[in-house]
């Protein structure tokens, strides 16, 4: 008799046999749901992500919406630095904003060690409220060292990274103890999260993609596998992110992943083949698919799971977030496609 | 007896023995250069364009100033479409806006046949008088079809494209009507350029990297092709170039390049790999490094010439304009560098 499948999600990240391809989309809980925009409020992202109840709630609505096959922590990957007192504030329709940003080694004292008690209560908590509620693995998650350091850099948003990269050529000293910090926080985040109920966590250094592969290996790589070495006792499978990181993937692997994130610029095969097939890959329907309706979204995403269906281990997954515009009933029904579509393994 | 190298550009495109490795760079004349903030004013970029003999001095600054190996037009990928009256203006600060985007198949009677004589004389005008005053190739250029599409259908600067793609999946007939116009617009303006005496041309398809390589295939690469055919004639090297084009860059080849442009991100023997070394490549230092001073310059361009090493057909240039904070002195020392270093092919 065939046992019912607890979680696919856990299983593909595990390259374990699924009952069918799992499912979720970053930023599925988000600006695009009407239930979300009824109960955010006007503040700073920032408070709602201080109130457990409300946090625990925005979590859930994509999951009870969609019957997504797993929940993704709403929070924000500048919240460890905020919650220590760095001075980052997230401005509305700008992103993460530093009003007095890193320049020299005495701001490293502006990032003591990082304690989740005592500086991210709320985050714990809000992780607790969710391993009661909900019947899908709960992703925590933080910010890898480089994408968090070039938002306490830049100050804003960039589009050059010229000020981080700058540091990061100019004062490799610096840069090592900044990235080494950040990523003390990143893990002793992640644990905290684990240790309050997450099944699973992601590393999103979404804007990684802006280096070279020699820079990545040089100045990132070892912050990185830091991180991941940091939680591997922990025994949760452990995904990796970013954009524009064609490159980089097979570094992203070597960091110590079990799953590499991949954008649609490459195609899933192409992913295998630079992470050697030692991961389980996630994606990688262009968001601007799903944003553009079903029509396009069925098309792009018949094309993901035929390039998946060679794969050992994949997760359904946008390239990047939802976008704001985007139709819910257009992600409802991506999930009952991927779900419905046989899996290959069975 | 060795003849002199008239043009080392020229014959690096060509793929022809150089007497040094010739360095020119995008946006080598612009706001990083006093000269340029001196003469510019502050007017609409577009009117600065418009002024044949500002446009031929701004053009000249940088190959004056750096020695330079080929000078290119001060233009805009827009200025056909604003010429032709599309009502597209560059806000500064912010690039390309267009008040009342492209929606509707109507919205193509706003595109009538491209005149160069007749929509944009003063383009014209400036190359010839360039051409009597330059003693190094002067590259014209032109917006490639998907990228100016963006910029008509989008409205303003994009980062996930998504009206564009929106209507590219949605309405595929009139977005090929739309690139094809686009196509005839980009060939009829480099005819005229290379008629008036610009040596090589630049087809930016800068946005391009925002696509899947199997929608680039099939949605714009036979618009791009178009281009390229359409002024093979004329017998001068034709460059393509984008960003975060990766896993495009053979498609960049096959639609009709000379010269491919590699952005920072791939190394250039994995960009030799992906266009089967078919054609020279241009690139391909990453311009923050350039913005992080002279000791992180020195060390990526040696990296970047002993990656060049084995091409056959190497053109140095950054892998993205130079960014404005750029100290014009560390260019100046980047260029005695790129042509002391002995090339290999001598």
């Amino acid at each position: 008799m065939i046992q019912p499948d607890p979680s696919p999600f856990l299983d593909a990240c595990r390259r374990q046999p699924v009952s069918h391809t799992p499912v979720w989309f970053m930023r599925q809980a988000g600006r695009h749901l009407p239930e979300y925009r009824a109960v955010r409020g006007s503040g700073s992202i920032l408070e709602a992500i201080a109130r457990p109840e409300l946090a625990a709630e925005i979590t859930l609505q994509p999951v009870r919406r969609y019957g997504v096959d797993a929940a993704i922590l709403y929070s924000d990957i500048v919240v460890p630095v905020h919650g220590a007192g760095f001075g980052v504030d997230i401005a509305p329709g700008v992103g993460p904003v530093v009003a007095d940003p890193f320049r020299t080694a005495a701001d490293l004292d502006r990032l003591p060690p990082f304690n989740a008690d005592e500086h991210t209560p709320y985050v714990a908590e809000t992780v607790r409220i969710l391993a009661k509620e909900l019947e899908v693995p709960l992703i925590g998650f933080a910010g890898a060292p480089f994408t968090v350091a070039s938002y306490l850099i830049e100050g804003r948003p960039s589009k050059d990274y010229v000020l981080t990269k700058t540091l990061m050529y100019n004062d490799p000293l610096l840069w090592v103890a900044l990235l080494d910090r950040l990523a003390d926080y990143a893990i002793a985040s992640l644990r905290s999260q684990v240790g309050a109920g997450a099944s699973a966590v992601q590393v999103f250094d979404s804007w990684a993609g802006a280096l070279a592969p020699d820079d990545y290996r040089r100045y990132v790589l070892p912050a990185s596998t830091k991180v991941f070495a940091g939680v591997a006792d922990l025994g949760v499978p452990r995904i990796h992110f970013g954009v524009t990181t064609g490159e980089l993937l097979g570094l992203l692997a070597e960091a110590g992943a079990d799953v590499v994130g991949v954008d649609w610029r490459v195609p899933l095969a192409t992913a295998a083949e630079r992470t050697g097939g030692r991961v389980a890959l996630q994606g990688n329907l262009d968001p601007a698919a799903v944003g553009a309706g079903w029509e396009a979204t069925e098309v792009k995403a018949l094309e993901v799971l035929s390039a998946a269906a060679d794969l050992s281990g994949h997760i359904f997954n946008l390239g990047h977030g939802v976008l704001p515009t985007t139709d819910p009933s257009v992600l409802s029904r991506l999930v009952e496609l991927v779900h419905t579509t046989v899996h290959p393994s069975l």
